[in-house]
């Protein structure tokens, strides 16, 4: 049974800047293949995509300066294999959660989906509170294992057990979920 | 006594493609005297001035895109005026209120602002709206009575009366307001 | 067509301990026939009836204390009159707006309704700004006209024009909306 | 340096019917002491101790009907320990976080406090994600180690380390806080 979904791609347009950002980089640079492949998946079948990232205290609503903001020796790489496409949305938002202080709950709600897709990092902070969000809100939440990474690879074990106890969310791997929605 | 104030300017970089748009459009363009002469004292203040705007069903924090996409014949002339120049704060909402799914409430704090100037339109739809929602996170707050247009007069001079009573709000006008800040 | 609606009664567990809440407590109980009459239909049909009132700076969800405290002799008649049943929702709000720092989003939610029915006081405050977030979160409004008052005539008819046209929402008088939900 | 606080006691008026939930009332138990140690001091220095705890699909703002249902023989030792005193606030929550479709930002605001101290259950659920609002909006967030539980003591000691690295909490114990806040 296949409903619409809405897949979320968090902070991957990222600067890495700040301790481990760079063991962060690596392992994000990592699930690249993964949310690639699902992103694909996600354009086929004309689903929506939405990137909600940091916005580096420009507080300001304008893509083109926050990838000139980010890209550098470190994140040049990932910008370049996953940023966002035209048709993609793009939200920016000021703290950990993809939903405080942003549009997202109005998106997905005029989307009309009623479950997401959650990848990109920190799989152990903005992923792992977005998806509470998510769940608060009402949504079936995804987070494929292999789409989402954190600093150390214990949090990232820890956060997607936490999300798979507390939150109900399925964190089959891509490949799987990709399955699972046809 | 001053203390730092926050202007917000809602929905100035308008299409105006709506029923009595260009009625709306001709008020607009006559406050932008008032907002200008505003936004140039908060600027020499180097007190922040935070555009908030629709996003025209965009859902793409891509200020570049939004200006294309509202210019027209109608809105042309008061967006030269009165754009965003660069150390401006930019903010799309989806909503009336400029506090619904945006980050304005974290910005304001970040700035560690306790009062807002509002301004812009319409005046008894998103500006009035915008002013209750700050109201009830207890901000202090202004709308000066010659910065802000509604479709219909009669409508504004209602909207002004209760933001005065109900909200508390100081609507006197811009020349009154920029001395009391003084 | 009918689909499941909720109905919404705001401040009317209400201490009238304000300026021209005499008059207020006067148009407020000329509505009370009106919106028991819509009550007992809600009731009928087994749909959501949910108060939504001021806490008085209690800050405490005790129903009993709140009614213990608001009730004198100018609220008792009201009070006696449309109180809460046991079966009825009821929640307390800090502020204007029925939305703002409640449960009443989430709890719409769960009870799978998509349009409220909004009564009570003050018809020009509470009742529009909650009118407002229902329309901001996608609910279908209805505000009979009968069902809400406020301090000043006029000041409950531009309300009623305003929600009519901004939030379009459906004014007509409890009788008419009876038969349109049946 | 002192600055006024404010004691968050979460989800202790508990009814513990849930799996795992007796050994969840046998941990929640141990940090009784803890908490009512906190508790007097706050009270002794007249700074709020707020309740905020799950409405169990009640909906109703009824501290009486919520006291009655959680009642029971896992719970009552606790509960007779621990319940809110008169002057104690009390706030019921719909989901994981105290901040969710609660009036608690709005208290904290009218309370005029900065920082907060969480305390209850479960920490690694309904204390973390409180936890993470609360610094999404901006507060000091203590956590004392020994004044909260979760169903399984790994699942306590990460969301300390998780609360410590990525929220900045302060984790000392309950004996320390109070010299701190001293």
């Amino acid at each position: 049974m296949t409903k619409k979904c809405a897949l979320l791609i968090i902070d991957m347009m990222n600067d890495f800047q700040f301790p481990k950002g760079e063991q962060l980089a690596r392992y994000a640079d990592e699930t690249v293949p993964s949310i690639s492949q699902l992103k694909n998946h996600f354009h086929e079948r004309e689903w929506p995509v939405i990137y909600i990232n940091d916005h580096y205290q420009l507080w300001k609503a304008d893509i083109a300066l926050i990838l000139e903001h980010v890209t550098n020796d470190i994140s040049d790489p990932i910008i370049q294999k996953i940023k966002p496409d035209d048709k993609d949305y793009f939200l920016i938002k000021p703290k950990h959660s993809g939903f405080y202080g942003t549009a997202l709950n109005t998106l997905l709600h005029e989307l009309d989906v009623k479950s997401v897709a959650i990848t990109g990092v920190a799989g152990n902070i903005c992923v792992f509170f977005t998806a509470n969000d998510a769940y608060m809100r009402e949504f079936e939440v995804y987070v494929p294992k292999d789409a989402i990474a954190s600093e150390e690879k214990k949090y990232n074990e820890y956060a997607l057990e936490m999300m798979e106890r507390v939150l109900n969310a399925d964190v089959r791997p891509v490949s799987e979920l990709i399955q699972l929605l046809s």
